[in-house]
């Protein structure tokens, strides 16, 4: 590809049968080099023969509905625990899909109930005998005999999935009307992987003109239950969660390579499932290896029929990405030529571009050209305003991008879509411009980088590097200083418990950052209770170095302390049981290194409440009457640095770079290609000599950047960058 | 008594030697009938001889000092946890008292450490064995040996207290210098109750003038650990626990009793002790009992004693109160005259008035004449403005008194304290003139109350009736809840979930409160996981009762909700492990019985936070943001309210009301002798034919008054009481 040109390249349009003139004219505007077609619109002869590139994609799992329709036993399932029924005699009838959407499940009667349901007393937590329940197929109910007055009763059940959700979720949004649904199939069965080998073939036929093959994604989708529309149209979604893979014959399969049955519990968890948030058990972990293994090599062989056909593979990393995991070991031997995510934030678009093993990573902006964006936001309808949101959601992907550079950006939808919104199509023709002289810097050589390394530290470690359970999830503490740190020029890595207790913690790490709740797995839950973890961040804080805690970092009910790091951060939380004990008094710290950049009143976001001191010489640097909400200590030769929250803003980013470098001991760093602007941020490209400065807000900006070799002063218009040539 | 007259009797006077004129003529000004002695000061002979009744204070553990220092290994003790101690290498030792204030403490070395210690690894929760650490009495240290670095160490110690803590406290707040330090001893020793024996009878025959011996108290002080001076002042303070009762003697006895033997960290807990906050252990309500037990026992034969003189006995229920109890069954034993107990606030004031089998119930008020209050505010130092503080506290006060009276108040401290306070001096001739008229009502017969009956559900139940763990503990929501209460004209009573797992809940009850934090001994803890505990509320609540939760009701991690009630109340809460679920939405309601006097916007103070609906049927009437403050629900014939806080405040105290009204289903009653302005309350008295009406504002008010026959309006003057004849 030619990564040279400013207004051509690196660009992937959807086009529009029927919109033929509007696809080409915008793929000369915008620059295009691809045109591609979407879930919903087709590409005519006449744009398939143009000179662009095409992408096709392909969605092997809903391909064939005639076969899915002719073999519901090989469909996708799911487990699922019915609502709690509060017993109110001695005997309990649950109504299974009570309260589910009766268009995406179907309970499946072809596994015998009795050998694979469980049905709970969730009031006692104990599991009901096998011969105390019964199930009416008729009725798609079960009734527990011998059910205590007022507890509560779950069924946990298995259920053939009807939908494919992202169709589903498509249809519904679209209105496609009577437009027939969408099965997916599961190639768990050799009969569907048979299929599946059958359809591509005759689907690679059928597409000669196809460049790339765009996979989406896989074979399963993230996790993700509607309900009864009249009540509840989302229960649940959660884009890590393996959920969705969890079936009779996939748990059979599992049971032959580790030995043991999972059970329904295993993946209903009292109703927890096994959700993001959750701490992955030891079962979760193996059946996320198990499903990833299977993904992989069935993978491998559709990616291998495609490259025998000279055409490119590349995957989605969204829709049925579960399995793939590009951040792990086996990622590789899929043999995928690029990567594509549709992103909205800094930190999605550092995760595409620091994916392993692909030549092209690509980002597909948002808004998505439907009438209402993936969102929520009223893009192409009347009242939206595309250009506003496509410039917000730039402005966060820039300057991740800044930093670790990708190759193509694209959209997706429906084209014809933009034809009233002039300034909209516009605004990409400059943003296309904007991200090719990235590109080329990037193609160039890397941009500096200070020399420290900074982990963040969660039960999920690299399996969820620059990923949380989804887009933005605004509020998770973990998910927002990522947001924050995508922009930043550190290395940034992620880290599991389980790294920690199997090799101990790299020397090379200067700050590990824990973020997160009580309990969850941002945070480590009961990861915390175990002594090595301790000691391995005690003996590497001791020896110098940084650890910054945010929100409930550490924290478990266990031991005397509720930080298990109290003794290291000097700070705890008093949470009820401690009230009568008085709290070290203090005073605010008027003048530190992290608050330097620091407004009068920081919005660090919603912030735990209820901190004390644990030892007199934690210094505090902000407190909400008292609660102390940013602290620092140095314990042995290492620092520590408390954040009671955090929240992804100009500010915030600046003190969380600034409790970087003090943590690390590394303030002297600050100077070295900053901007004295929080509202701006800029990079040096040494091999181009080329320093890039942005302008992150709605306003114009004056900034001075420290350079080696003195200062330079600009200006920036609202949202702008500038490209200086600093060549020494 | 003679109880008619409002300008004189029912004010006990603190006299002061030195001071006799002044003494005489407040006595005269404020109509003492009594005048009594403090701590710190003495009466002379003129005032003895005077017209009045005396009380004369006695506090027999730390009444001979010469007895003490004779015989200190009858000192009482405690159980102390050192600080935690972080191991840096294989041995590590701990200085115990460090952090301690050696002044209050010293280590008992008599009962041998190896027989009574322990030892813990606080990092794995395991206890280091016994052959792993020495005690080397030289430096009051504890040597570990094999200890894992980075692991936090803690031994837990016996300690002789050699300064008891009350006088401790007057000592140092009133800079009483090199005044020999008080020491409390044991009377579980023999030789100790022979001692108190002896005592008591020569001081008996030394005071023929004495009228009342005002005990303060029995013999165990409430538990209160001071720090080392240097770092900080107080550690713990908390005036229901029982750890000052803790030694080897007593230990030793228990075994004897229940036949095994509770090891330190029975009394330890990993740092929490046996605070009032947390669930008491079964170990722990048995050591209660036993103290308890013993107190009476001891107590009774002291009283016996004063009663053979021709002396009252009336007890202080503060200070050495712990083992007197007077909710619990023993407490008639005693044979107690009266109590008296220093007080703040409304709910205190009913702890007294409904204390049962004493004839006299006296409220000491505040400010205590000391320069600086008991609250730490500078009653009479400069700057101080006793009137407005006493103005504070007799508001609250008076609001309690209004529905149950008691039969004296007084004051205590050095008099002439109040010489350069005229209008303190003028104030307090009408508090009592004000006290004296609603003393005379309640005497003439009770005055009406609503027809419902309100329980507050804890773990303590009736043994903390009225009480909590301290003086007001603001931001408790069961304290704040309770002080509310105690101007209301309904029923309260306070049961505990022994109570409800021993004998169900009691028919006559119409409204069950639950108001606390997870895990706390106020919202019940794991009481919450007991079937038995569901059954009775859901059965409660299903057959009409009302259940009021407030804050974290019901809470425990347990199931497959948090709230345990949830199902019943309709809302849950967010812990942080299930942010991958959808919610269901919700309108506020804007038009409620219990918000019809609600202004636009309530304060309820600091309120729980992500509080979501279980079910469309709940009625949202307040959020923050997405997160439902107060909510309602119907369940069965009964009904729910929700209130995500409550702070003790006009606006809440209503909504509290109305709340009680609402879920009893007897909105009616609220036309029943209610006020129209919620800054006012009132109460009729129907043997006297009265209603009293209070302004609890510092602001004049207008309100009108609903009576059985037609409603009544009135002006009241800012803090003002008026006394309206109604007679039929």
């Amino acid at each position: 590809m030619d990564n040279s040109s400013l207004t051509t390249g690196g660009f992937t349009l959807p086009g529009e049968a029927g919109y033929e003139a509007l696809t080409l004219k915008l793929a000369k505007k915008w620059g295009a080099d691809v045109i591609r077609d979407s879930d919903g619109t087709q590409l005519s002869d006449e744009i398939i023969q143009s000179d662009y590139d095409i992408y096709s994609t392909l969605c092997l799992v809903r391909a064939d509905n005639e076969w899915a329709k002719a073999n519901p036993s090989k469909l996708q399932q799911c487990c699922v625990m019915s609502q709690p029924v509060t017993a109110d005699s001695d005997s309990t009838t649950v109504d299974l899909l009570e309260g589910y959407f009766k268009e995406q499940l179907v309970i499946n009667t072809d596994d015998n109930p009795q050998d694979w349901w469980q049905v709970f007393d969730r009031t006692t937590g104990l599991e009901v005998d096998k011969t105390n329940w019964s199930f009416d197929a008729s009725t798609g109910s079960v009734t527990i005999s011998n059910t205590a007055k007022w507890h509560r009763y779950t069924v946990n059940f298995f259920c053939y999935r009807i939908w494919e959700e992202i169709s589903m979720y498509n249809h519904v949004t679209n209105d496609w009307g009577d437009q027939e649904h969408l099965m997916p199939i599961d190639p768990i069965h050799p009969e569907a992987r048979d299929q599946i080998r059958d359809y591509l073939t005759k689907w690679l036929d059928a597409h000669p003109h196809t460049k790339v093959v765009r996979l989406t994604s896989m074979f399963y989708n993230f996790w993700w239950f509607w309900g009864d529309p009249a009540k509840q149209k989302f229960i649940v979604n959660d884009w890590g969660s393996y959920e969705f893979s969890v079936s009779t014959a996939a748990i059979l399969k599992f049971e032959e390579k580790f030995g043991y049955r999972p059970t329904s519990e295993d993946f209903i968890n009292a109703g927890l499932y096994n959700n993001s948030y959750k701490v992955p058990s030891k079962l979760y972990r193996d059946w996320m290896d198990f499903i990833n293994e299977f993904v992989v090599e069935f993978g491998k062989e559709c990616i291998e029929m495609i490259h025998q056909r000279d055409k490119l593979a590349f995957v989605f990393y969204n829709d049925h990405w579960i399995g793939i995991e590009p951040y792990n070991e086996r990622f590789k031997d899929f043999g995928f030529d690029g990567i594509i995510d549709g992103i909205f934030n800094g930190f999605e678009a550092r995760k595409v571009a620091e994916c392993p093993a692909v030549s092209v990573r690509e980002l597909r902006m948002h808004p998505y050209l439907f009438p209402t964006g993936v969102n929520g936001e009223p893009s192409f309808l009347p009242g939206g305003k595309p250009t506003d949101e496509c410039k917000r959601y730039w402005t966060d992907i820039r300057r991740a991008i800044l930093r670790k550079g990708v190759d193509r950006i694209g959209f997706g939808g429906y084209l014809h879509l933009v034809e009233n919104h002039p300034d909209f199509v516009d605004y990409i023709e400059n943003l296309g411009t904007e991200f090719r002289q990235l590109r080329s810097l990037h193609h160039s050589g890397a941009p500096e980088e200070l020399p420290l390394k900074v982990a963040f530290l969660t039960a999920w470690g690299n399996t969820r590097a620059w990923a949380c359970c989804g887009h933005f999830n605004r509020g998770n503490y973990y998910n927002e200083a990522m947001e924050s740190l995508s922009g930043l020029p550190v290395e940034t890595v992620f880290i599991s418990f389980e790294d920690i207790l199997q090799g101990g913690i790299d020397s090379s790490i200067n700050v590990i950052i824990n973020a997160g709740l009580v309990n969850d797995s941002w945070s480590g839950g009961e990861y915390w209770s175990k002594p090595e973890t301790i000691e391995a961040i005690s003996q590497f804080v001791s020896t110098g170095g940084g650890l910054i805690g945010i929100g409930e970092p550490t924290a478990l009910r266990h031991s005397d302390q509720y930080f298990q790091l109290a003794h290291i951060l000097g700070v705890d939380r008093e949470v009820g049981l401690t009230r009568a004990f008085n709290r070290i008094e203090f005073q605010t710290a008027s003048d530190h290194f992290i608050l330097a950049d620091a407004a009068s009143t920081l919005d660090l976001g919603k912030t735990i409440d209820n901190i004390y001191l644990t030892d007199d010489s934690t210094v505090v640097l902000s407190a909400n009457e008292k609660s102390p909400a940013i602290a620092t200590r140095a314990f042995d030769q290492g620092r520590c640095v408390y954040l009671a929250g955090h929240l992804y803003n100009p500010a915030n980013v600046r003190l969380l770079l600034r409790s970087i470098l003090w943590s690390a001991q590394k303030e002297n760093l600050l100077d070295h290609w900053s901007c004295s602007s929080i509202h701006t941020e800029c990079a040096y490209y040494p091999k181009s000599g080329k320093l890039v400065v942005i302008n992150n807000s709605d306003e114009d900006q004056n900034t001075t950047v420290a350079t080696p070799r003195g200062t330079i002063k600009l200006s920036l218009q609202a949202n702008a960058s500038k490209t200086i040539d600093v060549t020494p």
